[in-house]
């Protein structure tokens, strides 16, 4: 028996496609405490850009030979866990493939109601919520009033972060590549203000919009667009750094002149969400309260193939692309049919 | 009647005394709720080369035609607040100047007694010590055993800051300029390593003093310097950025790599003494119980004569500086002369 799997054969250096290859590979066997999980979801993130780095990623480089990790959604087919049942949906890392074992340790289960959407739990009620959650409300720690800024607004993390400043009671202003990505922040998602990077004053937009600097910066994305926002950093400021997109595939170093950060006593903070999952329930909690409440709104985009995983990472890691929100690979069809009457934004 | 203070006549470009001129001015009369202060001693501190920049300080830049501003110790020649009597001994924010006037509220009262140093209040049990309070235990925050960094070891702060970590329990090694400072960091204060700069091999010997990485740097100069320690910072390490002395003088730009912040998930924090203000007598009470149980030694060098204070600023801010510990100028001879009884290290 064979699976297909994205297996990493060389750390690439001319796109995804050059190390990142799709294979028909020997089927595993689960062991005890594992599963075998029929995948019918992966997670799509720019982050993980830099697990196939050689070097500079927040792990250690995958070893070459190794299937893709991932966050996945699917159903146990053998489980040899007590904790989970064959049928059962779960959740939690995996790999790019259509089928994988995986310890059960790492999976949560998933439960299927009537007007929940299970594709929330691959998003704004999952590791991509939590890391919103945690660059706001343990990082930036914003305060009621103050002026947050969120690049790359428009995608899964940043349009989850906004709205939790939001909620919070901060004015937030969103950046984006679009007029259409800024008009859903505003119309849709209940930002402030957004500010498109693609026109040539955008900065200047962004300094009228911020008078008294900017209290929290959000920042996904770094490159030009950090250089253009650092300087606006308010007294006190602080900068959460949750990722800096701009560098992960083109070799774009990020500078931050610390005379800004000195003078002006700002806060920059790197954060991963690895390190904060045992508050998972907690962050959860809230978020889907806000959920329930209508005040947090989410936006997942599905692309069906394994073959499309490489070009869909591909195309979060280009500026100016066109999805909003999260990105999924369906690869595994007509399961989790409720996904089509989810409440997308 | 006039007095003698270096007086702010243009921005400086090419050296101090290029805008800052020591003239004669006429004397100012304390009005309500003021004092009348003799200076004794004036401190000279690498910050102050921020104050009179046109722009990129803390503070607002100092306005032309203004005196230039200093902490000072001196004696009340005549008060005009009930808090104060003239002959008390007083430390506060004065000025480069033989007499100033200053409001009460900003000058503390030192009582001087047998034994006590009164010039512990210009350095370790004033803003010096308080700088290094903030920056080792409200910012950098390290546990016991953890590795700590500190540059321009051997100056006022830093020889302060690196003692405190100590006390905390980390493990500290100072970066200074030179063979004799390194030896008395290491013998006298108690650091457990320090390295000399200047030795072309600085940084390999620093990363191997620190095999598992920097948790907490305490940063006083920026630059080249720290352009060697950054890359070594470990995973959830902490930079409190205090000062950036490499660049006060010269135009040193100090740019921080966000990649490795991000990956490292490290927490860089500028900040200042003056926003901890309302703490001091918290961080005076702790300072001073080390103090008395010798587990914190301090180090002052006095030069004579007001005329000096310009070429005594700047000798601080180039590199490899001959002074250990705080240096002031001594404006007024003769008086508070237990300073020559101090216990200096």
């Amino acid at each position: 028996m064979t699976r297909r799997a994205w297996m990493l054969r060389r750390y690439p250096k001319h796109g995804l496609r050059d190390g990142l290859c799709l294979e028909a590979v020997p089927d595993q066997v689960p062991g005890v405490g594992e599963l075998l999980v029929q995948v019918v979801y992966v997670s799509v993130d720019p982050g993980q850009r830099t697990w196939i780095r050689k070097e500079g990623s927040y792990m250690a480089p995958l070893p070459l030979g190794t299937p893709m990790p991932g966050s996945v959604m699917g159903r146990v087919l053998v489980s040899r866990d007590d904790a989970f049942q064959p049928g059962d949906v779960v959740t939690g890392m995996g790999q790019w493939a259509d089928r994988c074992v995986v310890p059960a340790g790492g999976m949560r289960r998933v439960f299927l109601a009537a007007g929940i959407d299970p594709l929330a739990h691959m998003s704004v009620l999952g590791a991509t919520g939590w890391t919103a959650y945690v660059g706001v409300v343990k990082i930036g720690r914003p305060k009621a009033g103050e002026t947050v800024v969120v690049s790359a607004a428009a995608g899964a993390v940043g349009s989850v972060a906004g709205q939790i400043a939001g909620n919070l009671g901060c004015r937030v202003i969103g950046i984006a590549g679009s007029d259409y990505k800024c008009d859903w922040l505003g119309n849709t998602l209940g930002f402030d203000a957004a500010v498109n990077y693609r026109n040539r004053d955008w900065g200047e937009q962004l300094e009228a919009l911020c008078p008294d600097g900017i209290d929290f910066y959000f920042e996904n994305v770094g490159g030009t667009i950090g250089q253009v926002v650092y300087p606006l950093m308010a007294l006190g400021g602080r900068i959460a750094l949750c990722g800096l997109v701009s560098s992960y595939e083109a070799d774009v170093c990020t500078p931050l002149d610390l005379s800004e950060v000195l003078m002006k006593r700002v806060r920059v903070e790197g954060f991963n969400v690895t390190d904060y999952l045992h508050q998972a329930s907690e962050m959860t909690g809230t978020l889907g309260r806000w959920l329930a409440d209508g005040r947090l709104r989410y936006h997942v985009e599905t692309i069906d193939g394994l073959e499309q995983c490489a070009d869909a990472l591909a195309s979060l890691l280009r500026p100016g692309s066109s999805h909003r929100g999260k990105l999924l690979v369906r690869v595994t069809p007509g399961d989790l049919a409720v996904h089509d009457d989810r409440p997308n934004v």
